[in-house]
């Protein structure tokens, strides 16, 4: 695992498909969890900070547990009404704490139901923040690695995160986007400039798969750019979320990646 | 454990001695956890749902760790400005989730920090809620048996919290308090009743060792009742808290009773 | 008003359709606001506690607005994640401070963009306990008096709400139910016994032309009772709210009724 | 007001004194309100958002108006945890939102028990981030104005909520700070910077009265800068608050300065 993702072009020959999922709160339903369920490898799943709430939890690490997918834990920042996605000015200490909190809490949930945690994802601007920042990416590695060292952290590919978690000496995946347009140094560009998300469905779909059989993506200035493809993300919202992820899963497949977790 | 708890009299000749704490909540600052943690023997640390927050939770552990305080978890229903006390109309469903989340929650953090979860009291309204309704203790005792089944469930002597922990084959305590009157068929003078609590020291102190040596306590029409006492409740907010803390641990010591977790 | 709620049959000849309205959450999206403002005559806003946040009220404000539909607050129980919905011990202090500053909130809304409150009608559990106990609704009544003494209280026809109501000397509206079944005494089935909700679209209908005409209701034992129906509430939820809407509005005005605020 | 606070002396001779209150929350007790409003001119209660609930705005709204203070809205960021400290990237329209929220909250609840709202001051980093940035200032000013545009807007001396406060034809007063060192472009010297405080009373009693007669102060360069001095602020916690607060009104009336809302 951690070899795969020092190296730029992750493990050629297979991916995991990862979504987030649980982010229903209260009698508010988001996503389309079960239907996912049957498409990816991976669920990582909302902990009661941005987004659910102890039953949604629970309902949903037995859906993933019946489906047979790897269950990771999603933390996000302490902002409901924001969902996660504004960023709040915390310290590594206040990242390390609420990481463990919230990683410590889905844990208890998925062996209490049977199951076994496999990976750590933060949220939006957490994910985000600890992609750019390495005193809190070490902050978040660090409150994994002491929750269970076996954990898998999941990072943006060439992200702080992914260093951060080589560095606490725990596993790390690359995290690849389909439907993202890169730039020449390897980071996404960013969503308020034009361009940033790719809406044409068969680009994304071959973008996936040159990232995944050949660990590259064409950059915005296109030239070729090697990337680390262990995990891609797919996105669990919009009407069309479900048929997407089944296009981008059967032409993986087709390409003869294996799709596993 | 459960023998002594089956028995109306406890185990005779030894009690623990429990406070609640980490009930602070950002800046707010509640109780004084480090001065009681030199005089109790067990801990119930808030889980971030009635009281408590990720920092203020990595914190008490800490210092209970320092202090060899047996560390318990303390869920609460989700009513932060009511501090749990207000009776909430939740299922058995919502009891287990709830408890699930919020023992795993603290389950995790105290492994993290090296140590190891005890024992579980529900705080507040949930406390007084499980004490009376077997559905919302069966749920609560079936989660805690979920996290962890060597964990012990507190609740108050006599009460279906109790019952429904032997009924999960999962360890339970016995709690009594040293300053609240008890009616002829062992259960509390309720709050709102005059006489309710018990004011002069001496007299709490005399009744804490009562029960720890003998097993019995006075109730309020004179008799004497048979309870089970294992843990003794020590209350941490008051400017006297740890005063009273302390000079009931040396009665209760200078009677030959020894104050064990 | 007061006179019309007085009197067992409400204003016959005219009636109010009311709707509960900004109950979105953040991202999370509930219900058909602007479908609904096309056939209702009052919206019933959520003010922040059960549902709504500061955006989305004043999104929902602007929306009415622009209708012309008579603006209501609609307070509910500090309890997000039940929606409202489950019964939350307080006391009436409590409820007369939440009221306060629920309503002093949408009040302060609606006229920084040029509206005028008009009435005000409990959530959920909320509105169910100060149907049954007078001490609650009083201190309710008492709330909104204090902020503008011009305002209707809409309650459960025949309740606690509207006797407080009109002891406060405000105005008060009885509302009645097209698809829940009534008790000889004028009292809904309650929602867990069978037969509670009519199922049959064109008996709920038929139901709304009846109370709204003859201020009659056909009771469960086949009897007819007389329904103070001054309002009619409209649910918002599910895939046919908005059709079914337009129908009952529809039949209500081929009776010869009046459909306004 | 507004002719005061354009000139950079701000009215010398005269200085309102104000207090940040009501940042108690359910159990939690923080600051000595009802000591402080014996010795401040202005209150500034939190809505409910970083700190405050219901109830605490209801008693200390009462307090306010027994003590003839006058009463202003404290609005901070939907952060609790974080006591509003931590700045969150909201936009304009939600600074606009929230703050049209929690000021129309209090406004009602200020009017529902007999006074007046007189002023509003951004609390925290929402305070910080108005002085900085002018789109969010204005979106503030704006919200303010519509609720009642007879409210005074409180910023930093020399800030773009001030400016924001004009542009938006509302009245702005200029806060000063006793224990706070200067730059000498007459802004404050960042907290993590060292000698940021003033640690000595007698020094900050000093500048204080400096400010408010003279209309200048001290810069750590040792220049003399102009410095518009509407109001200063008073710290409510930490023990010698009261003492420090009575201290400083006791030297402002000796220097022969007016202290006035």
């Amino acid at each position: 695992m951690q070899a795969s993702s020092r190296r730029a072009g992750g493990n050629a020959g297979q991916i995991d498909l990862n979504a987030d999922m649980g982010e229903s709160f209260g009698v508010y339903k988001l996503g389309q969890d079960e239907a996912l369920l049957g498409v990816v490898t991976s669920a990582n799943i909302a902990c009661g900070f941005h987004a659910g709430d102890p039953t949604t939890m629970r309902v949903v690490v037995e859906q993933a547990l019946a489906a047979g997918v790897a269950i990771g834990a999603h933390p996000g920042l302490p902002d409901r009404v924001g969902f996660g996605r504004r960023e709040l000015a915390i310290t590594p200490e206040e990242a390390f704490d609420l990481t463990l909190y919230q990683v410590g809490a889905l844990h208890g949930v998925v062996r209490a139901l049977g199951g076994q945690l496999r990976h750590v994802k933060p949220h939006g601007a957490l994910y985000n923040m600890a992609a750019a920042r390495f005193d809190l990416a070490s902050a978040i590695a660090e409150a994994v690695r002491r929750v269970d060292d076996q954990l898998i952290l999941v990072g943006l590919a060439g992200s702080a995160l992914v260093t951060a978690a080589h560095q606490a000496s725990i596993a790390a995946r690359s995290e690849v986007f389909a439907d993202r347009r890169y730039r020449a140094d390897g980071s996404l560009v960013p969503r308020r400039q034009a361009g940033a998300v790719i809406e044409d469905p068969a680009e994304a779909v071959a973008q996936a798969v040159q990232m995944a059989t050949a660990g590259v993506v064409k950059a915005e200035d296109g030239s070729r750019v090697p990337v680390a493809a262990d995990t891609l993300c797919i996105h669990g919202d919009g009407s069309h979320a479900v048929t997407f992820a089944m296009q981008i899963r059967r032409a993986l497949e087709e390409a003869g990646v294996r799709v596993v977790a």
